[in-house]
């Protein structure tokens, strides 16, 4: 059982003699400091946000928890293999065994743990697909504080079942955006249609925490912190490698803000600037949503009313209206800023898929495999297939490992209407 | 890995001395032969399901797939037993982590083998909640057969999600009631609203294998042979309480056809029969159909229209209609005839509970576990709940186990009325 998160930043600092620039205060420009944060944040958070050391202990409460789940198996794919004649051995970290079903649980618990410690009574986010959203209101439920849930209109219709699974984890859940916020009520002035996106949503959480006493915001993305938490997956991934005698060559994860890439591949990363040896880390993002393949680096909010500080990182602009596609977790307009700094410095690659073809990898691999995965989860899904037919026709036996980060249990519409031909 | 299946008729014919009469032809009333069964079923199964061997070997390529998600984790519920103040140890077998979300796999993966081996192209079924049809169609998609699924009408309604995960795993799937049948088309011509039952889609799922060559029919509980697969679940449950050093006082399982059941409870039956130690099994049943707590023990038909051999069982009568509740799973009419012999013998206890407190337990349980169960499953934890309650009244600190036997990730629907306050 993990006993820390691994922090990049340290390795980052030590090997690259770089780090993510600071963000910075929307309206004064100047970098935010603690205090700026703490009406967001507990103050532990914050620390682990600037943190140097090079790891960051696990409470025994929160690894509690994680005994529910983790280790999560690593799994090899051999009937994909098979199927893709593929000389590439093709191994996948399956997160969608957590009771959550997804990755996000990883960072939901220590969020929670560490407000519940410093007295806050209520946390308040944003939520796509409804995987972190789920996931928070389950870790709420766990330390005994309440929840509210701001979910993507798109997805609050596309995914009834997963604000019912929030409800019944105790969580409070509205559709964005709502009437309930100042920022919601703008969005619906300039267009009582809108599908929302997660910027959106990020608007009226962080106003709901900034305007309740005793709510804080909870984030599932993005910050150094969330990536921070996430390492757990990459650092049993790395040991199940090498308790298999194997080493990874390359290392894939879809990519919205970026929290399970970096959940995977952080911990190969930091290996790789420490000893200098060959990996590729591939982002995988949706065609309708490519920050990371098309954006720009620069700094930008990261919500769509500019209530976050403004962070530097690859972005389609805080106002870009993604498709509704049932990637919601995807339809991010940034990137979390380490993610964005690994990607300028050439030390991950990106690439993005439209909605088709990765519907179609995901039911080639629930059909070899036998787990439906999340509709994200299938982009990273989308590149192995991609990856293990380069394979297969450069004649190498790489070691390709993806981030299963969730399974699709909630999202069988989406397939529904891949099958019915009714996708776009 | 288990290796093999467990046979509890050598236990009973060895140490008890009795066996379940033989099922009898539907016309003749003469018992049958293998030559009756060979239209339904392969060679292999029909011999299974009259062995008296104690052990049955599982096949090399059913046990890859076991490999998939077996062997299933052993969990203990101690949130619950904290939440319950009860000095019970509670652990429970989780089947739900099975790639198709219940213990159903462990059938339909050998059921799948042996009609492949035996050249069938083709199987058909019924199913109820979704749980056996997505678990056959699954093992269907594994072997290279195809499967054509008679879904029990009101589950089809209630649980769309489900159908869309048969299809995905290229099943096809047909609201029972249908009119492709002559028994569904009488069962319409009765009643054109009926929501159907699982002994209508037998009926329809029967007369499309013995109308079409190459298909044969699979069933999904009741048959010897059937609980027989279910044995590796209790088999791995014995060994991993032995690993804990804990020996079982009481082991629960809800009851519809009796598959679950008697997957976790024979391998601890052949054990008290073989060494007479104390054991209590309770079999749950759902209040609108109880088959084993109110049926009478005696020779009746497996489906609505008389198409199966009648077998020896509890019986609510072949044409009793249970009201739609969401455990759709446990609206059969009968119980499989080992576990009725068992209840005849008193070497099981049965018991049935209403909708309501079913579905209140399980949402104690989800909020405690962080596993949201199947409705079928929540009465058995209605029950375990009930023991440990008992457990804290006479200050006894019992071990109580039970099979947890699937997830309830696509059944919100009835958490979403439970919620609402919309549940009968």
């Amino acid at each position: 059982m993990i006993k820390q998160y691994l922090n990049l930043n340290y390795y980052l600092n030590k090997y690259l003699g770089k780090l993510p620039e600071p963000p910075v205060h929307p309206v004064t420009g100047q970098p935010v400091g603690p205090q700026d944060l703490a009406p967001l944040f507990p103050m532990e958070l914050i620390k682990q946000e600037v943190s140097l050391d090079e790891f960051v202990e696990i409470p025994e409460p929160v690894r509690e928890f994680y005994r529910l789940y983790r280790p999560t198996p690593l799994l090899r794919a051999r009937r994909l293999e098979k199927l893709l004649k593929t000389p590439a051995r093709i191994y996948y970290k399956y997160e969608g065994a957590s009771p959550a079903g997804s990755h996000k649980l990883n960072t939901a618990l220590p969020q929670a743990y560490y407000n519940k410690m410093e007295g806050v009574k209520r946390l308040t986010t944003e939520t796509g697909a409804g995987q972190w959203g789920s996931a928070l209101a389950m870790a709420c439920n766990f330390f005994g504080l309440e929840c509210l849930v701001y979910m993507v209109k798109v997805s609050f219709a596309q995914k009834p079942y997963r604000k019912v699974l929030m409800q019944l984890f105790g969580a409070q859940v509205l559709a964005s955006p709502s009437k309930r916020t100042d920022a919601g009520r703008s969005f619906l002035a300039k267009d009582a249609q809108t599908s929302g996106s997660l910027g959106m949503a990020i608007s009226e959480a962080i106003e709901e925490a900034v305007t309740h006493e005793g709510t804080k915001y909870s984030l599932g993305s993005v910050l150094n912190y969330v990536l921070l938490h996430q390492t757990v997956i990459g650092q049993e991934a790395t040991t199940q490698l090498a308790g298999l005698k194997e080493k990874a060559d390359v290392v894939i994860g879809c990519c919205g803000g970026g929290s399970n890439l970096a959940g995977i591949a952080f911990p190969f990363i930091a290996e790789k600037l420490k000893t200098g040896k060959e990996l590729r880390v591939i982002a995988v993002e949706p065609e309708s949503c490519p920050s990371l393949t098309c954006g720009e680096y620069r700094f930008d909010s990261g919500d769509t009313s500019g209530l976050t500080p403004k962070m530097k990182m690859y972005t389609l602009g805080s106002d870009f209206m993604p498709d509704p596609i049932h990637a919601g977790g995807l339809r991010y307009h940034g990137a979390a800023p380490l993610i964005s700094l690994l990607r300028h410095e050439k030390l991950i690659e990106a690439r993005c898929y439209a909605q088709m073809p990765v519907f179609k990898a995901a039911v080639e691999f629930a059909k070899a495999e036998g787990i439906v995965p999340a509709p994200e989860s299938a982009h990273a899904i989308r590149a192995i297939i991609d990856e293990a037919i380069r394979c297969r026709k450069e004649g190498k036996s790489e070691v390709l490992v993806f981030n299963l980060s969730g399974h699709g249990l909630l999202d069988l519409k989406g397939y529904e209407d891949y099958l019915r031909g009714k996708l776009k």
